[in-house]
């Protein structure tokens, strides 16, 4: 199975492919455009991409792309974001003298930085997968990266210090995406979870409100909610829900069709079993 | 008045600003803590922080500062980002070698590259204003930078090429913060808008729907809604709320007593004009 995913081998977003489809042979693309593209072509089976963090929030141009593109939700995971300090063998922390990595993983290791290299200059990179690469391919001594455990295995590095984001509650949740549905009999212990984008009809007072009677009147528990204003379109809104249940079950199949009598649009994103949290 | 904001001189940040604060003195801090500890120490007057962005989401780790600082919101900006290829006098586009930004600008403008300066060098920088910096400051010929209009006059480099982002629904919403609320007569044509975060009691069967029935049953429009699930705590919620009106004026008073009867903690951020869209 081919399993596509945006930014370099060594990526947190081929740890969650390889997560989410053990054994699989992850495709590296430069953009979330070309993943889905190539999903949808047929060029792969699968993809993963990552659609909310705790610290960053939701990936809005990902919910985008989902919604004009034929693709299906199939899975989720939580993964935690762990940042490790990478080097060649026979670095060590004491003789670092510049530090590699994505602009916003330096700014989550800003405390560690400070505090145990605090000469070592702070370079930026494309991606931390990359930043470990460039480190493997040539690089200064003296040279470390911040960046994942996989990405230390995959280009030969060692790890000189682990963990060392300031703040230990950064998960990335990422979604498993296949052409079509997959009949799953069993979601597992934590059962079912549908993803939904919806645009209440213009005008409608209290739109949010009555949207969400259709899941309440039904008891059907919510685990996210989020508007979205259009920019450009003063008053106009996305939602993006993520609800208990399947879509094949009823009651929900039932309030998605309650909810389409009031939205202008629904598009029902997937069911699938809900995701444990890993790493 | 002294304003603090994230940043180097020229982002973004800074341009947000000047916009909401006419002829202040800007001072630019490395890091969203230092902003808000220089606001809440009185080392500055005011300061201005990003809350959301149109492709990105909601900055979860200002809104965490906002909920551990004594501080409020007094105002808000929407700001188109614009991305801009600046360079120094006497390059041209067709001598351009090598383009320094940060990570995420050189995603959004990557179809640009691609197609007007394909066989030029892509490279990181911390932020834009800082690559446009370093331009400024020395590089080599044929270097140019992706920033802001106020990157390129504040640094004196020239525009090679305007709005080069890909996506021009690019808008990132800015907090003008301060240590007080500010007495304002007239919130202007847009009227108020307050900033509410809450934490439902644990276990409250359809808690989102019965907080926001408290708004519904009151006629009080709603501007964002969101939730958050706090990682680590299963079940467990946050929810951003942006609502029409004042905290000063009933019905708002009164809706957010009542939410305060339903959750286990309720956060008012602050009541300020509704603000407009630069850019």
């Amino acid at each position: 199975m081919r399993v596509a995913f945006q930014g370099e081998i060594g990526a947190y977003s081929e740890e969650a492919a390889l997560a989410l489809f053990t054994g699989a042979t992850v495709v590296p693309y430069p953009s979330f455009e070309g993943v889905f593209e190539a999903l949808e072509g047929g060029a792969v089976d699968r993809a993963v991409v990552p659609i909310e963090n705790s610290l960053h929030g939701s990936v809005h141009t990902n919910y985008d792309l989902l919604r004009e593109h034929d693709v299906r939700i199939t899975g989720e995971l939580q993964l935690r974001i762990r940042h490790h300090l990478l080097a060649r063998r026979g670095t060590t922390i004491d003789t670092v003298r510049r530090v590699l990595s994505h602009p916003q993983a330096l700014g989550q290791c800003r405390d560690f930085l400070r505090s145990r290299v605090p000469d070592a200059d702070v370079v930026p990179a494309y991606d931390t997968a990359g930043a470990a690469k460039q480190l493997a391919e040539g690089g200064q001594p003296g040279d470390a990266a911040i960046a994942s455990r996989r990405a230390a295995l995959e280009y030969g590095l060692v790890i000189l210090a682990e963990g060392i984001e300031s703040n230990h509650r950064n998960y990335t949740r990422f979604l498993a995406l296949s052409r079509e549905a997959e009949p799953i009999a069993d979601p597992g212990a934590l059962g079912w979870k549908t993803s939904v984008v919806y645009a209440p009809k213009e005008n409608l007072p209290g739109a949010l409100f009555k949207s969400l009677a259709v899941f309440a009147l039904r008891d059907i528990d919510l685990f996210k909610i989020e508007s979205r204003p259009l920019v450009g379109s003063v008053g106009k809104y996305l939602f993006y829900l993520d609800l208990a249940g399947s879509e094949r079950d009823e009651p929900v199949r039932l309030a998605l069709d309650h909810l389409r009598e009031l939205a202008a649009s629904v598009r029902v994103l997937g069911s699938y079993p809900r995701g444990s949290t890993v790493g």
